[in-house]
């Protein structure tokens, strides 16, 4: 039995015959010619072979705003290219599927389905939702990340009480910054050191466990080993920033056994790609089913309130992409990033759900009493939600006076 | 003294105050906040602060064509990034320089200079145009490369017998199809060993050396071991799907001092990246700057007229990346590729000159004579367009009937 994995494309045109550009998809990325060969050769042929498996033509309305997807001629066009032809790996998925195609006119590769098969060579996430879950002890609400503010310039006593700081709040994980590489202040090793021995004081206060995310980086082939000095030194998590090497870099770091720390993929370069209307790849399959097939156990995306947005349904798509079923491949925590504050978790979690992770940066560290009660706060609005309670009521119970305090700042979004 | 790489953006905004964003950029991306700092801190972290190097805001023009780049709103920014600040590795700087901030907004990479440190710590082409030439003897003319046909589903003896008929045609290079991972019918020692074999047979006709680029594929931390397997059993150049593996990868492969032979860069996924007016990374820095910084001794990509196109002022910035004087580093033979023709030879000799890869797929093997008379074909239009003679009258010179049959099928493009 022929196995396939199919791609949707999205492909505009003022006048093509789409589905006559379909069939030269089809037979040009796979056999290069069909017509002409002989009917011997095509029964060798055939197990080679696209398919094309649906066109459909939009063609404009005429009452569409102009520049809309409406107001565009266009088809969704599904290719099914037969596992025979490439080998179980990304790269080698995407070369055929989008390799050549991506530069072929206004082209945009919207999804990619794959066989049980290629599946199968992919491990997916090696901890998910629910190995997440268990290394933090916590079951029933979304989790809490943080970010550092500044790292760049910063020495190993001022990162550690930046971490601390934050940690005392009762936050699940904390982040590095992508844009922190190995320097001469904070060496990775020492960084973690640093930071784990933080994560300990502030466990005692709070009573909870941390993660630490500690961002693996330098040149491709010592990624690995990097990651396993990291976690020698106590790392409990790593930060990856998966579109700088390619997927089957993270799919490398997924699938080594002694990487046996949950993997949060940041989607730094992810907007030179999936934003434009007529190229590049659609945002649910480059930060969602492609992170998630790779081994991300938490991917990172804009969210669509704050300061780096992305339209909501798109973001809704990424976070479906992460936690439908998919064959046995566990789920990923989706975490809707940038400009959160405590007065977006109502939305945060009625969008996102109990599944997915509050991320904040200037909202932890930006709070007027300080790092720790900006993520107490985060935790007040975050049970809140979990009650369905207002956030204004919620921050007058006794001891919610964190919360309190952001919302009077940020304010509150319906 | 502090050293920089200075990126260039073009940001799209209606109303934006881009000497701000400029500003929030510096910042944001380097020492996370500024104002805020204590004095004394301040004289610490200036080392680390990026800086403004120019903002220039161009207002829309009246009568511009709606959507041309005349017609919009936008600002050309230039912002230095300490090299304090990231590592010496392309996956650190684009993640500096175009990770966040990929995803903010509409904004396009235009370009990166990079520091002179920066650039001592990437090696650049291994052998260049120079290098390539020698390997070749080949000094006075742009160099031809052709394509297999049809690769997937033909086994040994079929794929022998092609790139036998293409190197009888005198080309000096032939490139696997980039969509040929490892297979069962033609795994990749099997697959040299039957090219090499091809070649040298060939070059008892033709008199002439032949370089065959094979394709490196599967997974990223195999890509050295896969690459030294197919240069023992004969390969004397790789094929490498870059942008499927991140740049750092091809910088590994290059840096290799046991990869001794000449790498082709595909283009593959680049679609994704390049086209858009408001996002993504410009051709030129793409394909161009960063593929000979990683070390691509050729480059290809979509030509201005061929069959998968690109506008004709971006093929030439690519080249011109390629080729200009960059401090110590090597330059790259710039290969603008698709339906290219014997009939646009003399364009592509005018416009790209001698130090350039005619490189030809359909056009040497939809040869009305055959594959190796498509090669002949192609030289004798080389030879044409340096003596400066219009292809139809080099046509009719006696031994040159392949140019004629040639232009008799596709004409001549001026």
């Amino acid at each position: 039995m022929t196995s396939y994995c199919t791609a949707t494309y999205r492909a505009f045109d003022e006048k093509a015959d789409f589905h006559k550009k379909a069939a030269g998809i089809a037979v040009g990325l796979t056999v290069g010619s069909w017509t002409e060969l002989p009917e011997a050769k095509k029964k060798d042929m055939e197990k080679h072979l696209g398919k094309v498996v649906s066109v459909e033509v939009h063609e404009p309305e005429a009452d569409a705003a102009p520049g809309s997807l409406a107001a565009q001629r266009y088809a969704d066009i599904k290719i099914a290219y037969p596992d025979a032809n490439f080998s179980r790996d990304i790269p080698a998925l995407l070369v055929t599927a989008f390799g050549k195609l991506s530069m072929d006119g206004r082209i945009k590769l919207l999804d990619l389905d794959v066989s049980d098969d290629f599946r199968a060579a992919c491990p997916g996430p090696k901890f998910g939702i629910a190995g997440v879950r268990e290394r933090l002890g916590v079951y029933d609400r979304p989790l809490l990340m943080s970010i550092f503010k500044s790292v760049i310039g910063y020495d190993l006593p001022e990162l550690k009480e930046q971490f601390y700081q934050q940690a005392l709040g009762g936050v699940d994980l904390i982040k590095d910054d992508e844009i922190l590489f190995e320097n001469p202040l904070t060496p990775i090793e020492k960084r973690v050191e640093a930071c784990i021995a933080a994560a300990r004081e502030a466990e005692k206060h709070t009573g909870q466990k941390l993660l630490y995310a500690t961002n693996i980086t330098g040149r491709t082939s010592q990624l690995r080993a990097q990651a396993k000095k990291a976690i020698a030194a106590g790392a409990n998590a790593l930060l990856f920033n998966v579109l700088a090497y390619g997927f089957d870099a993270l799919q490398e770091l997924a699938e080594d056994p002694e990487i046996d720390v949950p993997i949060a993929a940041h989607p730094a370069f992810a907007g030179a790609i999936y934003p434009a209307q007529h190229y590049g790849v659609a945002p649910q399959l480059l930060l969602g089913k492609l992170m998630r097939l790779a081994g991300a156990d938490l991917v990172l995306f804009p969210s669509p309130y704050g300061s780096v947005v992305m339209p909501k349904d798109e973001t809704l798509a990424i976070a479906d992409a992460l936690k439908q079923p998919e064959g046995a491949l566990k789920s990923s925590f989706p975490v809707p990033s940038a400009g959160i504050h405590p007065g977006l978790v109502p939305v945060l979690v009625k969008d996102f759900g109990r599944e997915s992770v509050v991320n904040a940066g200037g909202g932890v560290h930006g709070h007027p009493m300080g790092a720790a009660a900006g993520g107490q706060a985060f935790r007040q609005a975050i049970d809140a939600a979990l009650r369905g309670e207002a956030l204004e009521e919620a921050a007058n119970r006794p001891g919610n006076e964190q919360l309190k305090a952001a919302i009077e700042l940020w304010g509150v979004k319906r």
